[in-house]
């Protein structure tokens, strides 16, 4: 009997939002396993705004591009099946970037073995995955908040947004999110214990942070980018520190990015804007591993994800990311576990 | 017998360019000096960009605006003419903010004694004032040149740039400097020791840089904003240190300032943007002028003041740092020293 792999490769660069038709969803027999090889069944595939970037044809970035006709790059949660490498068992669950596809050959290299007893293993793709180092690392290394200081984070209720803010509070930090809809922004303050939410679908995010902020903002946290990144510049704190972790608002433009307006608000209020690649942190993955994983066991910090069925739905799943209707860490589930 | 005090008071919010009509040009009695009181006599003022910021009404920025009917504020030199306070004695030389004017009364603070035997007068308001101090500390504290690095510095024939230039040479960087004409070019590559210039007037930056900074940049001191701005962010190293120090290239637009399109650079290459005054490091002057006075005793670090005469010419002359006609510090010398 042969087994399938159904696959997206990529067939086109994408102009704008991302189209179905941008791909071929096509299948291919599994081959056998070669030597020092392990099969990876995919299980869980993240969705991230990352990939967007990987499908555009750029030079100069961290990572190559996906070239066109290979399987959408994409980091997967998933079971060895096959294996004739002496790190990895059949049986094993593992986390790295298997692709958009059923199942992968790996080298090993750049997998990491996972364990579904210490958390359930769509887990292993938000907080205790990219998301939440990106969170962990950026708020506390670069961001750095001291107790008693407003943070603000945008993509509040995404996947690296509410780890961050999370993490803030834990770090005795007042914080505010900025989220789109009513129900992501009582999510927020209900759920998350932020204080307080910005829906910057309805509100004025500026007027807002004068009533929310009012000594300023003492470390922003931005997945955003475009006029909210610009509205929270003109109410920055004496010394504030901007995270640049994404600008989701900007990854489908067509037109040229929207710069910053604002950006001389660094100037007069002495304030840094730096930029953070997750890739960077991951030799300490361990020290943040262990402190969300005790946050996570006392409740304070806890996550939701966004789990939709079906490998053939990538590209429209997906589109929720950029349209604001995922709910929390966006997952394809692709098989059962 | 009465003496006259000639003074510029500021009279309209200028719209784009400064103009003399934006000023009243008069002149009243020079009244005598109260208790606590001393009255300087202005000798040299200096022109600096911020000077054209502190003309608009800003509600948000590091000092309150000038009011209308106030005499312009500007930083000047100046001789103690009369005195009834016991911290200066008639005959002392003093830098502070003495106003575009020929005599100040001041009640001391934030008056400097400044030794005409230990340099030039002018000098204290380039190399041993605020521009010296920007330049020192800014690139420093927060830019943090290592030896073998790439510094690029903008607006690189001012007051600031030159300084910055030099101080990066004598740790040991390899400096490139970016300003608009050959004249300057040539004064930085030729006088000043860079190793490199770009004419921003005649050549494409972006493609200077490449050739000329074949590495990237690892340190971006900018005092233009806009295009510049843009082009360097595409030719950073991994790690670099963006120091804001001014945006010479907007200060005079009636548009809204042009943010920096390219600042997703910072997240892809780690690197950061951070925003100086100068304001804050004068408790630490005393080391920048120690180090500073030793490299200009060395012949290390060079300088080139500007100097016009005349305080009745101060809207045309100011006018020169903005179209770029200055050539090093801009100074009126408004009275013999």
């Amino acid at each position: 009997m042969t087994t399938l792999n159904h696959q997206f490769k990529l067939t086109a660069r994408p102009k704008g939002n991302v189209k179905r038709s941008d791909f071929s969803y096509l299948s291919e027999p599994v081959r056998d396993v070669l030597d020092g090889e392990v099969i990876v069944k995919n299980l869980y595939i993240s969705l991230d705004p990352a990939m967007r970037g990987w499908m555009n044809e750029s030079k100069a970035s961290y990572i190559p591009p996906v070239e066109l006709g290979e399987v959408m790059r994409a980091i997967a949660v998933g079971q060895v099946v096959a294996s004739k490498n002496p790190q990895f068992a059949v049986g094993d669950y593992v986390n790295g970037l298997l692709g958009m596809q059923e199942y992968a050959y790996s080298n090993g290299q750049g997998l990491t073995r996972v364990d579904p007893k210490l958390a359930p293993l769509p887990l292993f793709l938000s907080t205790l995955g990219m998301p939440g180092l990106t969170a962990y690392f950026g708020l506390l290394d670069v961001g750095k908040p001291k107790a008693g200081e407003t943070v603000v984070v945008s993509g509040a209720a995404g996947a690296v947004g509410a780890v961050v803010g999370q993490i803030a509070k834990i770090k005795g930090a007042r914080v505010i999110g900025i989220a789109g809809g009513a129900d992501k922004c009582r999510y927020l303050v209900d759920e998350l214990g932020f204080d307080g939410a910005i829906d910057y679908k309805k509100e004025n995010v500026m007027e807002a942070l004068k009533v929310l902020c009012p000594n300023g903002v003492d470390v922003y946290f931005d997945n955003v980018g475009g006029d909210i990144l610009d509205a929270v510049l003109t109410r920055l704190a004496r010394g504030a520190r901007i995270v640049i972790c994404g600008a989701i608002s900007q990854y489908n433009n067509t037109a040229p990015v929207k710069g910053p307006a604002n950006y001389l608000a660094l100037l007069v209020n002495r304030a840094s804007m730096t930029g953070i690649m997750v890739a960077d942190y991951y030799p300490r993955a361990m020290e943040a591993m262990i402190a969300m994983g005790g946050w996570i066991a006392e409740g304070k910090l806890k996550s939701r994800e966004d789990i939709h069925n079906g490998l053939e739905n990538f590209p429209e799943v997906f589109a929720k990311l950029f349209n604001g209707e995922n709910n929390g860490k966006l997952v394809l589930k692709v098989a059962k576990d």
